[in-house]
């Protein structure tokens, strides 16, 4: 018995189950019949009323290589599957009647650029083709498809170069003065088919092929022939795909839309891509018209569903009346194809467990199926689609949460215009980096940074970007770019900063110099407020009022995050330094607070003055009434975080910048005393003035010897964090007092505290032990004080390399661990991150020297070995260690699910990621089970 | 049998070998005998000639304890003791003629403040008072004698407080209208005794106890009841002393060398403790004296050996003649005594195998030694002993080797003041920190640094130093202060940073306003200069000229040190940037460069301009031609380098520093800017002059923008190393053909080379690969240029933590490793060295947060666990790979020790470090054999 090269799509899986033994998998269908073979066996077995087709397998390709002709068998087994086609579809190969004409494409296991494509309508020639003019009732059409398909032919099966023929067509076109080719008339066609032949018989030496069968040889020689083609093994070699594999070819009836008006073609979704509704079908289809033609836009396309097409004639002022003439639906034209259409779409969902995205033809009557395939969708479709799935019991909820990339949450958590706010857009490009931004036109990176500093919203404009425009850009609300497409840099650097982002913005003309964009007629100056969105690339002018994403009114949201947190073993917490963020971040379903800053209130306005008379006290007497004044302001902030927290816990972190953060510069203070002398010499007769610019100029020169004093060659690894609580008596010991004071306050009205205090930037085990001890014996005074007893826990962060290498110490006097692997990570890559970003740090990532920046996911190599190592032995030291992580990585799905791999207990992250916090835990539970 | 309780000193090792089955050791002697009676035995062992004496055991103490009395024997097993000592000595107790006096003392197994110390002259009533006037022929001083008895018996035995007793010696001194002791009175003292009796009888209601019997037994329960004093109970429980442990007693016989002229007493070296020489037998005595007359240093005392006096003599002019008859030594008038003294002398230093410091009295021409003890010496003594010694065959080379302390090699490495140089000497102080130290006296720390910065030696002179000082004091040459001791702020401070210190030199009067010190008349003003000698404490108005240490000419050291690296299995590399460093190190010892920096070659003043052009350049065509500028000096000092280090290997460190650091800083260009303003607004009329100023101001302006837009908030992490190498293109390109060219013509010219490339500041593997795999070309091409091949090592430093972690991956690029534990010890811990040691880092050193400073010795807990992770992964991967170590850490024992233990190739460390170093490494060879 010969070997089995060619499988039917109507009874492919089931012949093929029989030779394995048991139901193939996709994986070994498209082994065996390719990617795209594999789809139309697979649409067929599931039922949907597919063109009938068939396949010869990779294996006969495999073999063809060897010999270098059809492999035993093969032709004739091809042949018997092309009769089981006619006997399907009532067409006969080269039948001047009713003539089948196939389809014939390649399809390797994985999808491959540089094999042949294509070639439609083969079958056709001088016979064939009037009967398609007859059938069609459109002679144009049939010498149309006719010179198409000698083209493709010529071109992709000889390898004789379309371009002949095209140049051929243009003749044509500009001898008719005509400049699109439905407008070329049809005696045009005619003679050009007539040509096409001619040069045909001229290059090859002898006539086009008009028997059917020798098409239909020739073009599986070429689809086998393609797969060493010279492209397709660059490619191969590439990619690292093995030369032996081989094509499978597939053969498939073709079905056209346009033979009157029972015929019909069009898209459709089994849900709403931009909701996931699924209330009616959606797409759109054109009355006896071809694929083609509902792209082309010509006509005007009719929607699937009555109710679909009634929403839309709503949205565009058309009258029902109008409507049910002029754009009729498919339910109400075609009732029961609709219908059988609905089952279908019902059905194709089940078998592939998701939102469908599908072509189809009306052929006289008949519905076909062309393509189905998982649909794209929006952020808010892709949360929808999953949820409902589940509840509909096609997909579990496991698979649900699966299916959502956690970025798709993030987007739903971002602001965006008002979609009801009046808009002046302008322009638009493309949409390169998602969100809304409203600020201030800016055309160069200083400028930016200038304006930032200022507490101006700018959006950076520039022709494109360069790396030198980076520390503008991430002072930037927004970035605008003329030039450049998806992956330009400043694509690539504002997805990766979070930053929206519209690039390749054409439409505008940058000019720098003048410091200004002009789009048409309008001219945007530096200063002049643009909004942009990046979401859909639109560009306005003046300032869009933005809205927040209404989490609460996200009801799929709510059940997906809701069956995450059933799947998670992650707790998520925030880091919250205002009572507002607090809450908002419960509301996204935070447990507790991970990270409260508590140096943000040394910057309040009402602490200002203490905090500087604090830091320059020159006795501990001026330093603890400093230090007095600044706790009730502090109280009062711990206060409102305890209630909105009530029940959760709260870790509050002890001042951790350097003082001198505190204080103005010594560059801005040399400047300004120097512009005072300038004054005070050139400036004024004024003596009253002069003696006043006198008194204020000793005061900043005695300013600017304490700031020099105090001035460090690398703050970051200076005197801050516990170093500053060890060496500046009384002020971690006043943040204690304030905190717990705060948490006695609000224990006594009822709340629920759960107050515990972060040492930072711990790095040996005395440290934490001098620190814990001083500030245990502050919160106990205070209890006393208060007549009521809270719990106090104390901790450590941990960020410093050297306490992860020495957590077994560590963990015996903490607590619970936090990983502050923002610094972490700058320790332990000996990166500053004020510097490295601009400097090299998006340029090593640029050019492959590190494979992501690693501020924003966690380099799992490196600073996860650290974590991993501080984990073990802290908790093997003490096994009630408890281990969160508040930077920023808390928030970065790779980084969840490293965390949920090395055991931590918690992630925390800003109010904004809770959510995608909570959905990446649960996936990485399930990722990482068993 | 009752138990032995009282041990004789002449029998008691073999006694107690006996009850144990063998010889004891000397731990198990502490034991039972405590440790001063285990001296008494083991001294007497060994045949010295001590003064009979007997121990009761801690084992009596503890029954004692238990039984409120002495345990059953006790008492009759002490006065058998005693007869056995009459009969040594026949002297007897309480024996009218002869009187036999004892000193009584405790003697616990660890030495122990808050016990009873010493009663002296135990057996005095007025009888035997007589006989020791007519046997000493001094009658005052038998009364003299006889009232410290009193006073001792009374205070430590009885516990009535000798402040009593001393009153009446100053009431009567005063009466007597004398100031000191030896001035009363004959009829003084004795109307003084019968005072004190009197007291006693007063206070206790009975007499003084005259019966010698009843002394003892009085003073031997005083000492058992001492062990739970109540000092004595605090001193142990903060030292984790048991408690049941007891004390011993010791009863030793008093003799006296004040008992006419065949009677001495003095001190004795067994060989020269400051030049360590053992041509004759070193000390001093006085005939006819007690051992407090020679400390008192009334009298002048004499020379043990004849040779030593001769020399003692010419040393102060004076004559033989004068010599022979005023100051004859021990030789000339004992001569048997002598003889006897040699043997002795020669049997103890046989017996305890090192160098001994002994107190000896001679009673009627019998010699007594009453102590002997390892001598203290002095650096240079310490190391001749210990090979002297060796090749005495008294101890193994290798016992040598680890008898002498690394630290007295550094000190012989350092240079010292010239000692023929005249010298004007103002002033002494204490020797805190050693060394010699010339430079200008600044009166304050800011002032230092400014000065230093300008390039001016500066000595730090403070009242007393704080932790503010601390930047002052490290750019300092020296410090002097002065109050405080030995452990003061400024002597740690500066014995922890190797710099010379006086501290305590109170007799200097420290005057900070008006910027000067004076001492007497001598006024020393800002800016005068002084010199300073940390050896001895001295201090010198004025330059006192340095002289290096010699090396060459000390061959004890040089033969110590050859015996040091036959142990030793760790290499010996040196840091040496200039040719002169490098010829030197070798002279030390040094087996190669393990660090050669680059980046003083960038300071040469004629690249400095190159080096701005480089940096400043704003093409690459700008930029090459300068770097083709500064090729030709490169390499010529790397040429001095490779002659010097010919057949040695010799690392090359590529550029590391930022490269704003070859730049002005913004500050200062900020005010030179305004300094030029103000010039151009006030300064001239002259027009010419004014367009000069105009366009300095214009260039200055230029210049502050490039700095500004490189500056960096953290340099030590920011563009620098591999970093600056990788996005400044063609800079180590240009510096490795230096090197390669270089290197090739010294192989031309016969030179052995061996040239390795050191990449710094790796984190990812992927920087290594990119800048190796660049260097690479170049050294092959220069080497085809050249047309001769030399060996090209290219390896990395390993000193940011992640290099460390992924030492796995780095390893199998790198042919060798080099620790920068400096700055892997800053990021470790995450201290910026520049701020954290002023601002910090000292102070946790002091109050013991942290144990160590450690940018001093390695912190072996959590920097060296990097290390050792590092090593064992990095060899694990790459047994090929090479690995050392070129931070500070390389010249300090203890970090030497940890390199040897973890199984590091070498350590590398500056010249002069060099010896300490090969030392260091063999003490570790030992220390961690087996």
């Amino acid at each position: 018995m010969t070997k089995k090269w060619v499988y039917l799509a109507r009874n492919g899986k089931e012949e093929y189950a029989k030779i394995l033994g048991h139901d193939p998998s996709l994986a070994e269908m498209k082994i065996l019949f390719g990617g795209k073979g594999a789809g139309l066996v697979e649409m067929t077995a599931a039922g949907a009323p597919v063109p009938p087709s068939f396949t010869i397998t990779t294996e006969a390709c495999v073999e063809y290589m060897k010999a270098g002709d059809f492999p035993e068998g093969m032709w004739d087994q091809a042949i018997e599957a092309l009769r089981d086609i006619e006997a399907q579809t009532g067409k006969k190969l080269g039948d001047p009647q009713n003539p089948l004409l196939v389809s014939v494409r390649s399809g390797a296991r994985q999808s491959m650029p540089g094999m042949m494509d294509t070639v439609l309508n083969l079958g056709l020639n001088d016979e064939t083709r009037a009967a398609l003019a007859k059938l069609t009732g459109n002679e144009w059409f049939s010498y149309d498809a006719y010179r198409r398909f000698i083209t493709m032919f010529s071109d992709i099966v000889m390898n004789y170069s379309r371009m002949h023929f095209e140049e051929k067509l243009e003749a044509l076109k500009q001898k008719e003065g005509v400049s699109s080719d439905p407008e070329v008339s049809l005696e045009g066609m005619k003679a050009l088919v007539e040509e096409y032949k001619a040069m045909y018989k001229e290059h090859f030496g002898e006539d086009f092929p008009t028997d059917p069968y020798k098409q239909l040889d020739l073009a599986i020689k070429a689809v086998f022939d393609s797969w060493n083609g010279e492209r397709a093994i660059a490619y191969r070699n590439h990619e690292g795909i093995p030369h032996e594999w081989g094509t499978a070819v597939n053969i498939c009836t073709m079905v056209f839309g346009n033979m009157g008006n029972d015929s019909a073609t069009g898209v459709a979704f089994s849900r709403d891509p931009n909701t996931g509704k699924h209330d009616y079908l959606y797409g759109e289809f054109l009355v006896n018209a071809q694929g083609e033609d509902v792209v082309a836009g010509i006509r005007t396309p009719q929607q699937i569903s009555l109710q679909g097409s009634r929403d839309w004639a709503a949205q565009r002022g058309i009258s029902e009346e109008e409507r049910a003439t002029q754009y009729p639906s498919l339910e109400e034209l075609m009732p029961e194809v609709y219908q059988e259409f609905l089952d279908i779409v019902k059905m194709l969902e089940r078998h592939y467990r998701d939102m469908q995205d599908m072509e189809f033809t009306i052929e006289r009557g008949k519905l076909w199926m062309l393509q189905t395939r998982v649909g794209k969708r929006t952020a808010a479709a892709h949360v929808r689609v999953a949820v409902d799935l589940a509840e509909e019991g096609i997909i579990t909820k496991e698979e649900a949460v699966m299916r959502v990339a956690p970025e798709n949450v993030d987007l739903l958590m971002r602001p965006s215009f008002d979609p009801q706010a009046p808009k002046n857009k302008v322009a638009k490009g493309l949409n390169a980096s998602p969100g809304a931004a409203v600020g201030v036109a800016v055309f160069d990176a200083k400028r930016a940074q200038e304006m930032a500093q200022e507490g101006v919203p700018v959006i950076l404009v520039r022709p494109e970007t360069s790396p030198d425009d980076v520390p503008g850009m991430l002072v930037s609300k927004g970035v605008l770019t003329q030039k450049g497409g998806a992956t330009s840099h400043a694509a690539v650097v504002a997805r990766g900063n979070n930053l929206p982002c519209v690039a390749g913005c054409e439409m505008i003309s940058v000019d720098t110099a003048l410091r200004q964009f002009t789009v048409g007629s309008t001219k945007v100056q530096e200063g002049d407020t643009i909004s942009i969105d990046g979401f859909t690339g639109e560009v306005f002018v003046g300032a869009v009022p933005l809205i927040d994403a209404e989490y609460e009114k996200q009801e799929s949201l709510i059940k997906l995050l809701s069956w995450a947190d059933e799947i998670r073993t992650l707790g998520v917490r925030t880091n919250a330094d205002y009572p507002k963020d607090a809450r908002r971040a419960v509301v996204f379903g935070a447990e507790g607070i991970g990270l409260c800053r508590t140096e943000h209130m040394f910057f309040d306005e009402r602490a200002r003055d203490a905090v500087v008379r604090m830091i320059l006290a020159e006795t501990q007497e001026e330093r603890d009434a400093a230090l007095a004044e600044m706790l009730p302001i502090q109280e009062q902030d711990f206060e409102g975080i305890f209630e909105a927290m009530d029940g959760k816990p709260v870790i509050m972190r002890l001042i951790d910048p350097p003082m001198h953060e505190f204080l103005p510069s010594a560059h801005d203070l040399t400047k300004e005393i120097y512009d005072l002398k300038l004054k005070i010499l050139t400036g004024t007769n004024d003596f009253e003035k002069l003696d006043e610019l006198r008194a204020e100029l000793r005061e900043k020169e005695h300013l600017l010897e304490i700031v020099e004093s105090m001035w460090e060659v690398n703050p970051m690894m200076g005197l801050r964090g516990c170093r500053a609580g060890i060496m500046y008596k009384g002020l971690t010991e006043m943040q204690t007092r304030a905190y717990f004071q705060a948490a006695c306050r609000c224990a006594k009205r009822g709340i629920d505290v759960h107050p515990e205090v972060m040492i930072p930037l711990v790095g040996h085990v005395n440290e934490l032990k001098l620190e814990r001890g001083k500030l245990e014996k502050v919160a106990y005074q205070v209890m006393e004080e208060e007549g009521i007893e809270v719990p106090a826990i104390f901790g450590t962060m941990i960020e410093v390399p050297r306490a992860a290498l020495t957590a077994q110490e560590i963990a015996q006097h903490a607590q619970f661990f936090s990983f502050g692997t923002n610094d972490l990570t700058q320790m332990t890559f000996g990166y500053s991150r004020d510097d490295a970003e601009g400097k090299f740090l998006l340029q090593y990532v640029e050019r492959g020297i590190l494979p992501v920046n690693p501020f924003q996911s966690l380099d799992q190599v490196g600073v996860g070995r650290l974590v991993d190592m501080c984990v073990k032995e802290g908790k093997a030291a003490n096994p009630d260690l408890e281990i969160g992580i508040c930077g920023e990585h808390g928030g970065d799905p790779d980084s969840i699910d490293f965390c949920h791999r090395v055991g931590l207990d918690y992630v925390s992250c800003s109010p904004y990621r809770v959510p995608v916090a909570r959905l990446a835990a649960a996936q990485a539970a399930i990722r990482n089970r068993k």
